[in-house]
C-alpha cells in the first residue's frame, strides 16, 4: 500500500528566492511519512498506545528543483522493506504538471518511550501487507563521518523542541544551512542531502555546529553537530546549478 | 466581505505540551490574512504588480486556549476600517465544535517597494465594498514602550528571513518566547499578546533581545528587540492559567 499527500507551498514556507526552504521541504516530507503511517495504522499516535514511537535514523533527499510559492506538490510514499531494527520509507515528489521534481529515502527505527532503546520491528510483521515491491528511487542515505572545521556554539532553545521533547529533526538542517553563504543557497538549482541522526539533543543543551573543511569542490558541504565528543547529527549536502 | 480559512494543527506546529506554538498560531493568522486579501483582489501578489506590499504594523492576539495536535481551526476574518495609512483586519478563531477560542486584531500599512515609504490607502477606496460593519472583537493592539532589562545578543541568519528579504514577523515572537522559562509556557492556558513592528531587520544584522524587568505580576512580560537605539519590534504578553 502507498499513498499520495498534497501540500501547498505557503508564504511562510519560502525564502527570499520565493522557493521552499530546504528545511521546510524536509518538514513536508516528514509530514507525509507521518500521515501515511497514520493511515496504515502504525503512526506515532498508534505506537504511543503501546509506549513506542518512530525515530528518524537516516534521510536522503534529492531535489531537481525547489517548488515555489503557491505551488502544489504531491508526495507519493511507500514502505519498501523492514529489517529487525530499521524500516525504509521512500517518496517521490511531483509538481502540478506531474513532473517528478524530487525523491526521498528515509530510514526509521522504533523506540520504547521509557527505555529509549530500539524495539524489534518483527512485531510489525502483521503489517507486512503494507510493503510495496518497489525499490528506493535514489541511493539510500549514506553514512556520514565526523568532520573537523569551523565550529560555532549553539544553545538549544524552546522553539527548537518538538512534541517528543527533543530538537526537531529539521532544526539541525536549519542550523547547518544557516552557516552557508546566502548566495550559495540562492543560486542552487538542485541538491542532494544525506543526514544521519545519532543522538537526541534537549532543551538548554550546548552544542557546536561544525562545518567541515575537507570538501574541495564547490557546492559540497559537510556538517557535524556535537555536544563534546558525542555527535547528534551529521550531514553532507551537494548543491548544483 | 469576509472569509473563513481552515487549518489543521500538524506535528511540526506543536511543542512538548502538544499544543500549537504561539509563533505558529501567529503564522496561521498571517496566512489567513494573506489568503483573504488574495481572494479580495488586494493580496501581496496583486500589490506587487504595482510595486507595493502590505507591512504588518501592529498585532493583538488573545487565545482562551491553544489548539492541540490534529485539531482543525477555522479563522474567520474581516476588514473593519481603513484610514489613510492603516487598515484594520480582525479575526475570530474557532475550534471544530464551533467554540470561539481566540480573537485577533491586526493593523497593516501599505508600502512602496522601492522607497519603503507608506502609500496612501485612499487608493484602495474602490475596494470599499470589502469593509464589514463589525467592530474588532478585542481591544486594538496597544502601543508598547521601550524597555530596559536583561539583554541577549542575536545575529539574524538565513532561516529568519522571509520572501521580502526581512526577518519574518513571527521570528521576533520566537526570539521573545525563547527567553521565557519553559515551565511558564507549558503551564499557560491562555494569553494576550500585543506586538508593535517598528523597523525591518535584515540578514546578518546584530540585534539585542531585551526582556523588561518592570513587570511585577506573574505571567506578564515585556520585550524590545533593538539594533543599537533603534527598536525593531516591541511586545508585551500576559499569560494566564
Amino acid at each position: 500500500m502507498a499513498g499520495t499527500y498534497s501540500y501547498k507551498i505557503e508564504p511562510r514556507d519560502i525564502d527570499v528566492t520565493r522557493r521552499v526552504r530546504v528545511s521546510t521541504m524536509g518538514e513536508l516530507i516528514l509530514q507525509a511519512a507521518n500521515d501515511d503511517a497514520d493511515n496504515l495504522g502504525f503512526g506515532v499516535r498508534d505506537l504511543n498506545l503501546s509506549n513506542a514511537s518512530w525515530v528518524l535514523s537516516r534521510l536522503a533527499i534529492e531535489m531537481r528543483r525547489l517548488p515555489q510559492r503557491h505551488e502544489q506538490i504531491d508526495i507519493y510514499t511507500w514502505v519498501s522493506d523492514y529489517g529487525r531494527l530499521v524500516t525504509t520509507r521512500n517518496m517521490t515528489v511531483s509538481d502540478a504538471s506531474g513532473a517528478e521534481i524530487g525523491a526521498v529515502v528515509t530510514q526509521w527505527a522504533m523506540i520504547d518511550l521509557e527505555t529509549r532503546r530500539p524495539r524489534d520491528l518483527s512485531a510489525l510483521s502483521s503489517k507486512g501487507t503494507s510493503l510495496v515491491d518497489r525499490e528506493p528511487p535514489i541511493e539510500r542515505p549514506a553514512k556520514v563521518g565526523s568532520c573537523s572545521g569551523e565550529e560555532r556554539p549553539y544553545e538549544v532553545v524552546y522553539s527548537d523542541i518538538d512534541f517528543n521533547g527533543h530538537v526537531g529533526s529539521m532544526k539541525y538542517v536549519e542550523w547547518m544551512i544557516d552557516t552557508l553563504p546566502v548566495e550559495t543557497l540562492s543560486s542552487a538549482e538542485n541538491f542532494r542531502l544525506d543526514i544521519n541522526y545519532l543522538h537526541e539533543a534537549k532543551l538548554g543543551e550546548k552544542l557546536v555546529i561544525c562545518q567541515g573543511e575537507e570538501m574541495a569542490l564547490r557546492g559540497r558541504y559537510h556538517f557535524d553537530i556535537r555536544n563534546g565528543d558525542i555527535s547528534m547529527c551529521r550531514a553532507k549536502v551537494e548543491m548544483g546549478r
